[in-house]
């Protein structure tokens, strides 16, 4: 939960984004975590208009989220988040095998689903004829909807730091409003109806209401 | 190193792939890992042609590599990775900082350099009058050579698991045809000079062509 006296852990954002992507940007993943597992954090941000090289230091391509825990400083929000569950049973579980999994199902989320998701996305932009990823998008939501068919929970029998990461990149509309995937929905809908995650999206999306009317008010300070 | 009789370590790959891909399928960043740590594996394979339940249970999108360590099962080469680079400080350096960056960097070459390198060549394959990865890729080229200008090796002064899979992102011909990028050129040579990669490498383009041989034979004996 936010909490700017006692935290020692401090997840970093961008001090402004656009309306699109509010509700989106990353850091939402590192809020969400820090819910589940009950730890104390503080937000602070970096410009999103002008990437300097204090960002480049902790993020060499520009991007959030990042994170500070005491000394340590790490990047990327599956680092992160790996970083993040390996404090609580509730995000990593304990046991080896379902750590393995839990690993295993994190990694397919960023390295085989929004590997294609996210550039498939980008590509439509333009609004090819045809686009070239189409097919590889709908093989990897058809594997996927195979193992919900089978299971609510990716591994352990319950929810862990591989659902959290898996429905966030599901959770995308352009995502969901592709082909037909009935269990993935069910599943995108029963990750996302954790009070954990609704805390940390609503917190996201107040705390950039909260940059745009600091953005007005330097506009009309002249600034 | 591969080890019939000692391995407790079981890496899987393709029983068989096209001459194109061979010293570049994934289960080469596995090898490799177990030769940089003194790790004795033995190779299994699954049907590169066929790809059935028996895949789909160790690895839900049908791909390679995944990895048994007695009873732990674990898929995707990134989570593999981690996995083995836990095993030994040659891989995962020991104090704590440098660890958080080489998570960071490890998990960078497969989310950020990785989600776009791949798709940008899947997406040239169609011959787009113009590719629309190609601003996305060269933004993260150029944030790289600025990194690779300033140090020999990711993190920690020396080579770890993030070198091992960054360079392995990085290597693959069309991307180092990409641009001009002399820092990252000399980055990639040098990672790739190391003796565990080229034994890796040998090794991988060995199984292949063994596997090529026995192909040839079921074919004569009207398999």
């Amino acid at each position: 939960m936010p909490d700017e006296d006692n935290a020692r852990l401090t997840l970093w954002t961008f001090d402004w984004v656009p309306e699109g992507p509010r509700g989106f940007v990353r850091d939402l993943r590192l809020r969400w975590a820090c819910e589940e597992a009950g730890l104390h954090y503080q937000m602070r941000s970096v410009p999103f208009e002008d990437r300097g090289p204090d960002h480049l230091t902790h993020q060499p391509f520009g991007q959030v989220p990042f994170l500070t825990d005491g000394d340590l400083r790490i990047f990327e929000s599956g680092a992160c988040l790996l970083h993040l569950a390996e404090k609580d049973a509730s995000l990593m579980p304990r046991d080896t095998g379902s750590r393995a999994e839990t690993m295993s199902w994190v990694v397919s989320a960023l390295n085989s689903v929004e590997m294609v998701s996210v550039p498939w996305w980008f590509v439509g932009l333009a609004s090819p004829p045809e686009n070239p990823l189409e097919g590889w998008l709908r093989a990897r939501l058809d594997s996927l909807e195979r193992v919900f068919e089978g299971r609510d929970w990716l591994t352990a029998g319950r929810f862990t730091a591989a659902d959290l990461m898996m429905a966030d990149v599901l959770r995308l509309p352009w995502v969901r409003a592709f082909g037909d995937y009935p269990a993935t929905d069910a599943y995108v809908a029963r990750v996302c109806d954790r009070p954990a995650f609704k805390t940390a999206h609503a917190d996201q999306v107040a705390f950039f209401a909260t940059a745009d009317g600091n953005r007005a008010r330097r506009k009309e300070d002249g600034g």
